[in-house]
């Protein structure tokens, strides 16, 4: 069951707001979400109680993005062991909540072979609900961490390319706290140039169709007090041309093993336009990212979306994963080609920072080395 | 005072329906004009039977476009005349109701100018009203002309530079029939292509922030039974990069003596992408848009529209030109980067197509002759 906590008084800074938060009140353990699709209009919280609420959450986009869903999942297996349900039937019913989000599915197992090991160890249903929450706890925490670090080596980097300072970044869609366990990846970058006062500006790309740099990346730039001006995705050809761009941070939803880098779609037109420009074009995603079971970016199969939500305009209160609904903008019966990424070569990339290191110039072997390098710290 | 006719039945195609059109009643002459406020929901024709109504549709929007607000401007003056009222008082609310649309005030002139001709040589205020009435028919079909004949060299030149036939087109914007006396500047080429079976595909980017592209090219696209798709703006890139697009064709709202070519945001970057591609990209425009008092690119000053345009989206039955009343997408307070136009340098423009033939390679030199060469046609 989910419950709303009503919009916060002024008292509470919007940036205390976590996308997500264990809590354990006396009346029980629960799973506090901020409601995404209630952004950047209201603020509500959404309480958690059980697995299927979460489960309804994930459905209806209250939560998203890769490492943030793979959290919630860990933490859903949690609640369903501590609140005495059936952990495996919980964990089904999460890992098939939003099919094609693998994070979702390994934050699940994650939490659910912790579970079942210590069931299986101690016999004891409590200390096997321990077991899940303290492997949802580690995802978080780690998730944390490695955007920390990204963040770190992402501004070393800028600082070495750009050493005026005085960083004007242009970043697309939504990489920030809203999808990540920590302060997120390529947004990360930018706030933690923000925060060393080395950040002049930061031109927000609306993200067309579902305009998710107008509605999350602006919300999240507006509570961190950062200086942010939105614009059409087709306007950062004049910012471009008039020189008003040092660098362009995005994020990444799979790196090939040839650097190839698939991202929500308007990426790839500003790789081209940083390279006519001779301006750095910059990915930050985990390690994780890099898929060496995908030799380039021709392996890369793009998710084609329904065309509805390019002839409509859905509006932020509208769950956007809904059949339509939105203001009809295009005739009726209008055919749309509507790609969720597109794929941006590696000669287009001047560097991939990951919570181990930036690749410049991104190459096969360097991203191999990268990730040998990724699975010995693991081990260790 | 305006009228609205309902909307029509299905006996009437679609494609019959002129932007603007001069009737003669019984009960007295008329200006009918498709309401483009309302499209694509709904056609509904907007009957202005004297010039007050006509300004009160060009300043809610309900007729657009430069050279079509050249010859509204024109008819109303004409109306006024025939109808018996102040000419001089009609020709100046005309001529002020959109301060920056230079052709409105133009055709107000022109049709002004031979009413006036016409009283002092006559002293008849039927004959004056008749040449009113000749001189917004005569600048009607001078743009009707223009029209076919850019379309007819812009088709020459696709069939040219691609001589496999089938072409694939992207366009942006709206620069048809909606905006014309006759049939519009670059999406006259691609009708002029589709009518001789030689368009395979109309690409049709939406156009943000005021979705041109999705309400009134997909509308001109279906009307005339176009193959065509919509897009996000962003989503171009991908298109490229996977050779769909054999041409890029836009209109133009001023080119510069160099040939530096001003026109919707958002051609900037697909001319970038076109070159990135070895794609040609074409301007479609009349000799009248070519301005040899504008040096060059950056001696064109770009319009900056307000923010709420990009913070907020519109439906299409809302006028555009209030102060917004759309949904808001931002935080409220969001700062936003909104210019009108884009400048394209000469040395990203393929050619440049206007009714007295095309210009390629885009040079000052080659500019000043076809203006030249326009100028003697003129005369002649």
């Amino acid at each position: 069951m989910a419950d709303q906590y009503a919009q916060f008084g002024e008292d509470k800074r919007l940036s205390e707001i976590p996308a997500l938060r264990w809590e354990e009140p006396p009346e029980g353990p629960v799973l506090v979400l901020l409601d995404q699709t209630r952004l950047p209009a209201e603020e509500v919280e959404l309480v958690c109680t059980d697995a299927s609420a979460l489960v309804e959450a994930i459905r209806s986009l209250a939560v998203r993005g890769a490492p943030l869903l793979g959290i919630a999942g860990a933490y859903g297996v949690a609640l369903a062991a501590v609140r005495g349900f059936d952990v495996e039937e919980a964990a089904t019913a999460l890992a098939g909540a939003r099919p094609t989000a693998v994070n979702l599915a390994v934050g699940v197992r994650r939490a659910q072979a912790a579970h079942r090991d210590a069931l299986a160890r101690t016999g004891d249903v409590r200390q096997a609900a321990q077991a899940a929450l303290a492997a949802a706890r580690t995802l978080h925490r780690e998730d944390a961490e490695a955007s920390a670090r990204m963040a770190g080596h992402g501004l070393a980097l800028l600082d070495e390319l750009l050493p005026g300072g005085g960083h004007r970044v242009l970043t697309h869609c939504n990489s920030g706290s809203l999808v990540s366990g920590g302060e997120g990846t390529a947004f990360a970058v930018a706030l933690a140039a923000h925060r060393a006062g080395r950040l002049r500006r930061l031109w927000v790309d609306e993200t067309r169709p579902l305009l998710q740099g107008a509605r999350l990346t602006a919300y999240e730039a507006a509570r961190n007090d950062m200086a942010y001006t939105l614009l059409t995705d087709n306007a950062a050809g004049s910012l471009f041309a008039a020189g008003e761009v040092d660098a362009v941070l995005v994020g990444a939803d799979r790196i090939a093993a040839d650097g190839s880098v698939a991202n929500k779609v308007g990426s790839y037109p500003l790789a081209v336009l940083a390279r006519y420009h001779h301006v750095p074009f910059i990915v930050v995603a985990p390690v994780t990212t890099v898929d060496p079971d995908t030799p380039d970016g021709a392996s890369i199969e793009v998710e084609q979306r329904p065309g509805y939500e390019v002839t409509e305009v859905t509006a932020p209160q509208v769950p956007v994963a809904g059949a339509g609904g939105g203001i009809p903008v295009a005739p009726l019966g209008t055919q749309a080609y509507n790609p969720a990424f597109d794929v941006t070569p590696p000669e287009l990339v001047t560097a991939i920072v990951t919570e181990e290191g930036a690749v410049s110039p991104v190459t096969a072997e360097a991203l191999a080395e990268l990730c040998a390098r990724s699975r010995q710290v693991t081990i260790s």
